[in-house]
């Protein structure tokens, strides 16, 4: 952990002794059979870290035991297995933790678990959940995932209260999708569910920094009650359950900005990239400069898609010159996909398929409701 | 303009003759001469357009002229000098069209204007805000961008709005800095004044699409009334006026995601760029698969900046690991700026500069705002 302490003032540092770890691993706890069960997977992150003072060592917490010692409160609400995937913070998990994630995940499909938490790191946690969104499409029952912005040392933890908002909305919804479990406000009593593939990161330090784009969390748990929002969204997770576990990292996102230098996009092309997802400006612009480093993108056959850096709205290509020279070149405008969300789901497609008219049929085909509908 | 017609029911396409343009060229309008003088630049976009519609051609309407019949209001409150830089949308501006901006500004500085507006599209006028603070840093007189979300042809424009609301802004505040004036709010009568280097294009189609990123808009223009949101603001902008309107495009905004291909900071390396901004992940991080180019990077003098792609708050890179990795590096935080703002400084600093430490000292010193202190 930081401690601040003035540089000057130090008279001597010694080392009194070597700590012995007091953190234990995982033991089973007892179980309520009435309550349902549920499987936490914990790749690591703020909310699976915990400080050993004598140590000072951060390790992951979340072995049942250390679970149960954290948050006691959700053994009560249900039965929950506890198992340790990896230990990272999310900025260094790559897409082979995704897939590692999914398998995991998708071997367990049959089993009777309620549903499955994972606890996760809050950097990129927004881009695993669209990862699980388009690989477990169809997954039978509901997939959580939560993280916390503050360590559970701190007196302002969001890792129990998301944690248990996770849980309670396990035990009421069999809602199908992968969610993100986050602060839904400064309040510790009002927690959001995001869609996985509609939810970004958009603060650096609240606890509420998760935030669906374009439209209200999914759910707010409360206390006591569970406010539904998907009223307002097409339900359109209805697909049989038809796990694609696999990627391509040859898809690159690129922002277009004044005075961008097409040799990137050449760059690209000899990197042998597969996609490039353009987040334009406005409706889904960029300058006539990137014009013929385009045109070359398109005769290698690369997929070119296009979302807007504005994040929220629709890409709309037909209204102004730009965009319709930017069709005409085989830009493909991707809706209202946020950007990060339509560069995982190329990854995935790029998996899945070799085929340039599938992958761009599958682009704008809705696998996880990545197409908000204003 | 765009109409939509079933293609199946045309029967026949006929040219029945040649239309004149009925726009016409500049002309001076009567003026009042105890009304303030400004000058008002156009350089294109949604708001300079003009339908004419016996030929369909969309043309720069912002003379004089054309300025007077399309929002009469304007010569009630102010003596508008009206002059056509150039009629590009604005995702076609270039940093050459920033330098060619600033210049004309510049060579105001001494006149009798109360105040400039430059009229320009959205996409990209917050990146041109941004560089006229830097470039313009400490001019005596207001610099107002103006933009419009929906042509001035359509009954929802928000042109006149706009521009009414800047010029009594003009009128009534000698405030220096750069502005972006649009909606506030999805009403006719809340007109937000932001911040040149705070603000962000955050919605493809909303009026109300600007938004100040960190706080209120510095000033909201309503009919009789402006609310003065600055004394939340440190006032920085106190310099004196020492324009510098240099700059050098190499320098590259970087998104760094699950699966980035450092390869890509090798071609920015082979490329020559002397600046990488990083929209790192949450508090300023990206993932240890970077670790080797930013290193690489770093031995070639590149300047090497951190900002979060959570646009939203402070990056902070002492709390964990990877931050303080990157520190080791020699990554600079930059604190509160927002990315956008970071690559335009970034590309002003390079210009005005060819030391490394003079680089970083600038990059972090505040200039027109660009800090935003919580």
């Amino acid at each position: 952990y930081n401690i601040g302490i003035e540089f000057e003032k130090i008279k001597k540092i010694e080392k009194i002794g070597e700590g012995q770890s007091s953190v234990e691993s995982s033991q089973t706890i007892e179980k309520d059979e009435k309550l349902p069960k549920i499987l936490l997977l914990s790749t690591g992150g703020t909310i699976a870290s915990k400080v050993d003072y004598r140590t000072g060592a951060v390790t992951p917490a979340l072995s049942a035991t250390e679970l149960y010692e954290a948050v006691p409160e959700i053994a009560k609400i249900a039965n929950v297995d506890a198992e340790v995937l990896f230990s990272e913070y999310s900025e260094n998990l790559q897409p082979e933790h995704w897939l590692e994630i999914a398998k995991k995940v998708d071997s367990v499909a049959d089993s009777d678990y309620t549903g499955i938490i994972i606890a996760h790191g809050t950097d990129t946690m927004h881009y695993s959940s669209a990862f699980l969104s388009f690989a477990l499409s169809g997954f039978k029952k509901p997939i959580v995932l939560v993280g916390s912005q503050r360590s559970s040392d701190r007196p302002s933890s969001d890792a129990a209260s998301n944690l248990i908002a996770a849980t309670k909305f396990l035990r009421r919804y069999s809602a199908k999708g992968v969610f993100v479990v986050m602060h839904h406000n400064e309040s510790d009593k009002a927690i959001a569910c995001h869609l996985g593939t509609r939810v970004r990161k958009n603060h650096t330090s609240k606890r509420s920094a998760f935030e669906t784009i374009g439209s209200p969390p999914a759910y707010v748990i409360f206390e006591n009650t569970i406010q539904d929002n998907t009223y307002k969204m097409e339900n359109k997770v209805s697909r049989d359950y038809n796990p694609r576990i696999n990627l391509d990292t040859k898809a690159a996102l690129v922002k277009y900005h004044p005075g961008f230098d097409p040799e990137i996009i050449e760059s690209l092309i000899k990197l042998q990239y597969r996609a490039i997802i353009f987040e334009g400006t406005g409706l889904g612009h960029v300058g006539k400069t990137m014009y013929d480093s385009i045109k070359k993108a398109k005769e290698k056959g690369i997929f070119l898609g296009m979302t807007s850096q504005c994040i929220d709205g629709r890409v709309s290509m037909t209204v102004y010159e730009s965009g319709r020279d930017l069709l005409d070149m085989g830009i493909v405008p991707l809706e209202t996909m946020i950007p990060e969300v339509a560069l995982v789901k190329a990854m995935w497609v790029l998996g899945n398929s070799d085929s340039d008219d599938e992958i761009k049929k599958m682009m704008l085909e809705d696998y996880a409701s990545e197409f908000f509908t204003e």
